[in-house]
Parts: C-alpha cells; structure tokens; sequence
C-alpha cells in the first residue's frame, strides 16, 4: 500500500514541541498532531553507557508519556543531542556558553544523534541515527555574529544548521535531517514498516 | 570587517531565476538583487572533460552576461547538475522519464556539483563543490507515489531533497545545501575573501 493512504488510516501524534520537527514531517507530507510531552530532558547521562542510548531513553520518555493517554494512536517522540569528545552539548545557558560551544566545535569533526521511538499497539520501536558534522576554521569575528543573530541560544550544541548557522558547516555525513531534529527517510521506512505488519 | 558590514557596502546580484537558490541566500541573511540570466543551459556537454568543467560554464554564462550590464555589483551565477555514471541527468521531459531516472539513482550513489561564478572588478572567480548522495531502495509503490507529488518535473535528477525527495536519501558526504542548488558555507567564505581583497 502506498505510504500516504498507509498513513492517513491512523492518527500519528508527534510528542513534541519543536516547531522543526512539524515543519520536517511537513515537508514530507505526513500528517501529525502535536502533543507536546512534559516528560523533562534530564536523565542522568552518566547512567548510559552512550550519546545514543541517552538519547533514545529520552525518546521513549516522552513518546511513552503521550501514548498513555492515546493508545489508539501511533506516537512518534525524538530527541536530538550534539556530542564532542564522548561529551553532550546542551543548549547555551548564555552568549559566553554560546561562544565557548562554537569555539570548541570550529575546524573540527563532531556528532549528531536523535534517538526515535515509535509507540503503537503496546510496542516501542527504537532506534537512533548518527550524523558526522565538520565545521569550518570559525573566525572569532565569525562567532561573534552568529552568536549576535540570537540563533544559537535555544539550540543543542549552539548552532541550527538549517538557518544561518550553514555557513558553519564544512560537510556533513550521513542524513541532513537528523541534524535538524528528525532522520526523515530512516523514520518514513521505520513507519512503513510498523504500520504495515 | 564582519561579513554582514561588509556585504551591505556592496550591490550583489544572483544571476539566477531559482527560487530555492534565493531561499538560500535569505536563510543565511545575505541580502541579493535577483536579475535572472537569459543564458541557455545548453552547452555541448561532450566538449567538457568533467561534468564540473561544464557547470561551472554554465555558471559563468549566466553570472558574465548579467555582470556585462551591471559592472559595479558583485554577480553570482551557478548551476547544479546530477551525475550518474559520469552522465549528467537533466530535468525528466515527462513522467515516464522520471520514473525511469529515478529507478536508476535507487540503491547508489550519485554525485550532485553545483559550479558557481563570481564577477566581480572584471575578475571572474569559479570554484564548483561536489557532494555524494546514496538513494535508498526505491520501491515502485514509493516512485509511483513520489512522481504522483509532481515535484520530480522540474528538477534535475528527478527530485528535490529539500522537499518529499528527502525520503529518497539515505545519507549524504559533503555539502547538504550543495544539492539544493548553492554551496552555502563555501559561496559565504569565498564572497568574504574576494570582498576583503
């Protein structure tokens, strides 16, 4: 069957709040509802042996929250974090942290991880994608005006990819979209799948 | 000096009709004229060593026939092309043509390079930047429905990876922004350095 009629039998909410990730499945046409989940980003990241395991308990937190109360529902929950050096970089608290991220991460390799699940008749689907990022030698002139568009502070890692934060990007391998906030064509097969067995 | 100082002292124009190549530019807040080249993207492609040779042509007929006219503004031209085999694909003539270069580009790699010319003080600048796109297995239930959205028509290669097409790609090495149509972080670099000489 085809994906769009596939989808459209089912009501598939996204456990999120992230305007970017509405705006992804928007692009590729997959009808959601937001519920936004409570459910707080705050697990202690020493209890996981990976990024990737860290962030895929994240997104079963929040998915597992929302499909609680809508268990008729397909619910999709995501978490995207940014990782140097084995280490997750949060969101900036400030202009300085914004600075010392982006310092740390010019000229180098760094990266992204979003961990999925996927809630739908009392099972989880997990998995998570692994994006490598190579930033460009950043000038301090350079940081300081990236920092000074304010684009930087509600974002992992300090920096969005998708707005004026490309020009900070060498190249990338893997799914561009995982950086943003959803691996698009890893989920759409994942969603295929699960709601075609 | 700061590129965004730097590039509001100058007039720049993009030499170009795309309306994903302006989108771009906006994303990363440089502010362009658009004047649209008549240039025909019909070059003898046999007469060029390297797919690159030719969009990088392309690009400096579209970008040298508007700097003719306008002499004291900085003028981009650029063209991407899709390369399987070391064949350029252009946009699909129909439906059928479509489908079947999109049965081709499934479950490989092909190239995607964008050559850019930059006229500026009757000097013209050219680099070109390639990018590696692996497709996903297509099936034909998933061409079917992807040519039914319409978007393959109009593209070169027969998709848009920063529309549905994203659901094609499974990973990518190299420049994101480089499949959509403008090299984002090297074009920013380079109109830096040619506008600090």
């Amino acid at each position: 069957m085809a994906a769009d009629s596939l989808f459209s039998k089912h009501r598939i909410i996204l456990a999120s709040a992230s305007p970017r990730r509405r705006e992804l499945l928007q692009q590729i046409a997959v009808k959601v509802e937001i519920i936004p989940s409570k459910f707080e980003e705050n697990l202690p990241k020493s209890s996981f042996s990976t990024p990737a395991d860290y962030a895929i308990a994240t997104a079963t937190g929040k998915a597992s929250e929302i499909y609680k109360e809508h268990q008729e529902a397909v619910v999709i929950g995501a978490d995207t974090v940014v990782v140097v050096d084995n280490k997750i970089l949060e969101k900036p608290s400030d202009v300085a942290c914004a600075k010392s991220m982006l310092s740390e991460l010019s000229g180098r390799v760094h990266h992204v991880v979003t961990g999925v699940c996927i809630c739908y008749k009392d099972t989880k689907h997990t998995f998570h994608v692994q994006t490598e990022v190579q930033f460009s030698e950043l000038s301090p002139d350079l940081i300081d005006w990236y920092v000074g568009t304010g684009e930087p502070l509600d974002k992992a890692g300090g920096y969005g990819i998708q707005g004026k934060g490309a020009i900070l990007v060498e190249r990338l391998a893997g799914c561009y979209f995982n950086v943003v906030g959803l691996p698009l064509q890893k989920l759409h097969s994942q969603l295929l799948k699960i709601l075609s067995e």
